[in-house]
């Protein structure tokens, strides 16, 4: 029975957050100097639980159990947001570390160990989930090197940069993994409103992402009266409203959509606006759903362009993520373990945000656990969970663990 | 009879646009190093034409005619937009300079003469209009030192920085001046389309500029549920909708409306808004109508606000402008030289566009013209107006300002 150590878990919480800590919050944003040093820790606090730790080429930790064939891999991520929270990824990394721990003190099954790994920029500072997406051999050497991060210079220059050119990428050996496990705040308001301390992911929902262009005519605010006006700012409000009503009208019950900016040109006070650009986000754990309303806002838009003098344009991105369904028997794992360890205090949710499990879970059986956040609150400093609730979920972590590892030596 | 001469005219205004030349426009803000060459180069100009021409305090050009008790002031001014046309402005103030040559090789009109103004920051870059403002005596040297400027520095720094610290600053002789005379270009459609060459300024418009602050909650976009939001952007897409709608419901036929720039904060793609501000400017050349359209978009927002769980305030910023009528007198000696110089090719309109005269008119009868501008455009490197029509303007502008001086001599 494998039995986690609260104090040292609790402590090595502290001592990743003592990495770019700022009051109660943290900013360790994927590939900073402090992000780079907190991985250099990892790796040693890694080693020193007899694990074959290193940073991979693209800034993954990854910790591998020796002499095992087979393994569990448990992760998270360990980068936070611009003005992040202390326990956002890092979490779910040093549960793995401290289950690492706790497995070798229990003894530790034959030819099956737990390997341990913290992905790289899970939240998007250069490049969305590059670390778990490379792990995963979505993109070959030359498509990494190549690749723009978000402010369009290439990843190789990054990588190079922070001092991981020529080091080789860590891709995945399908057949060594049992599964993948994630443990993860909830960044939601349910479990602490249902008064529950687990959760047990379902789905992952699919994000779409979209920018809607506006192409009119700039003009001055004084001189150009309303019926000359190709005005780009007031075609996006109206075609802004309009999505909305539209999006209310169609969505499902778990269905969030978000306007997370606008902006126009030039943005002066006395111009009347020549481009405008709205940026749309929708989330649902159904795939076939987010189609239908990708071609919804398809024909509106195309609708809104014929019937305007202002060019309109939907613009899909690729940074959208396909919604996944957690796999059955990982879940029947997490719940069996959440039973025993906090009878009637857990229930089973989707994940309206997005996790590196999303990826993991294209290519192996993954399991997902949350613990609650207080308030809901995540992505900001004022982010936390109840200390038990830490423990607890790591406990939770700890039990699906040794039951998928004592099924598969079983077998 | 005054007569101008059109390529002296033509040749100054291309040696002011050599100053911070940009292909066919000028980017020549307001004391900008070249703005302050620019203004020195005026000054040797205007001494050269035998006038007493100096930079005042607060960066304005001013040229007094020597040996006269009275004089007609004609003005501009020589500062642009950040990508500004080269006659915005500039025109005028070169006419200044030109009409005051022209006086005084016709042998001109015993103890009356001409003084010519370039007023400084008409665009605003630091401070709108705060050289006109300054001669009509709207601040005392402490008010002015202590002001904020755009970017929320002390003008007292601005000033020392560009070299104008202790120098002092030239207050209206309001016994001096028969009239303050502008031209400029029209920066609107109205003349070209009517195929007239000349415009006779009826009133300039009032402007109301407002910012509307949204208060919500930030959030994650992916685990926050829509019943749970208090979404500030989505807030602020609804009301600027509304309020257009109920801006065209109650507008005049020529009161023009413009949402010059909308912000989200964070403005992040996966973050529900927690703070939005509009911005909404409104013109229109009757004072009691704006108030009233004041009064309407309160009531509306202190409505929307009873009715919604994001905070909204209205706020209006004191860089309004109050809307002013033409001299009837000066008016008159405008159409008149119009149609002397360009007859049946000349109208009476109203600016939309605020200049100057806006301020001088509080103090001086003042009047106005405009000269066509080709496709309406201005504050844009693609500004211009036909040479005939740059001669022509000079012409009229001559002819109105002799009539002017001729009766104050005759009186």
């Amino acid at each position: 029975m494998i039995e986690i150590d609260p104090e040292r878990l609790l402590s090595d919480l502290e001592s990743l957050r003592s990495f770019g800590s700022v009051g109660n919050g943290v900013v360790r944003t994927a590939f900073s100097d402090v992000d780079m040093k907190s991985r250099r820790w990892l790796v040693d606090k890694l080693a020193a639980a007899g694990l074959q730790a290193s940073i991979d080429g693209v800034g993954n930790v990854i910790a591998r159990s020796e002499y095992c064939s087979r393994a569990l891999l448990v992760g998270s991520h360990s980068d936070t947001q611009p003005t992040g929270g202390w326990l956002d990824g890092a979490l779910g990394v040093i549960y793995g570390l401290e289950i690492t721990r706790a497995y070798r003190e229990a003894g530790g099954i034959p030819g099956v160990g737990i390997d341990v790994a913290s992905w790289m920029d899970e939240e998007g500072t250069h490049f969305s989930s590059i670390g778990s997406r490379s792990f995963c051999g979505e993109f070959t050497d030359a498509e990494l090197m190549d690749s723009p991060n978000i402010a369009g210079e290439r990843m190789g220059a990054l990588l190079r940069h922070v001092g991981l050119g020529g080091v080789p990428r860590s891709i995945m050996d399908q057949d060594r993994y049992l599964g993948y496990l994630e443990a993860h705040i909830e960044q939601g308001p349910f479990l602490e409103q249902a008064g529950l301390r687990i959760g047990v992911v379902t789905s992952i929902v699919g994000v779409r992402n979209f920018v809607i262009h506006f192409h009119g005519s700039q003009n001055h605010a004084g001189t150009t009266p309303m019926a000359l006006r190709r005005d780009a700012g007031v075609a996006a409000i109206h075609a802004a409203h309009d999505l909305d009503h539209l999006l209310a009208r169609s969505a499902r019950a778990a269905t969030v959509w978000t306007f997370g900016d606008i902006r126009f040109q030039p943005g002066a006070v006395s111009i009347v606006p020549g481009e405008a650009q709205v940026r749309l986000q929708v989330r649902d754990a159904d795939e076939e759903f987010l189609d239908s309303v990708t071609r919804g806002l398809e024909a509106h838009i195309e609708e809104l362009g014929r019937s305007s003098d202002v060019g309109i344009e939907l613009e899909s991105l690729h940074d959208s993520v396909h919604a996944i369904t957690m796999d059955d028997r990982m879940q029947r794992y997490c719940v069996d373990a959440a039973e025993s360890r906090a009878p009637g205090k857990w229930m089973s949710m989707q994940s309206g945000a997005a996790h590196d499990a999303q990826i993991l879970a294209t290519k192996l059986p993954s399991g997902m656990i949350f613990v609650p956040s207080i308030g809901g609150i995540s992505h900001d400093f004022a982010e936390d969970t109840a200390e038990d609730d830490i423990v607890l979920g790591c406990q939770v972590m700890a039990a699906a663990a040794e039951a998928i590892m004592q099924d598969a030596a079983n077998r």
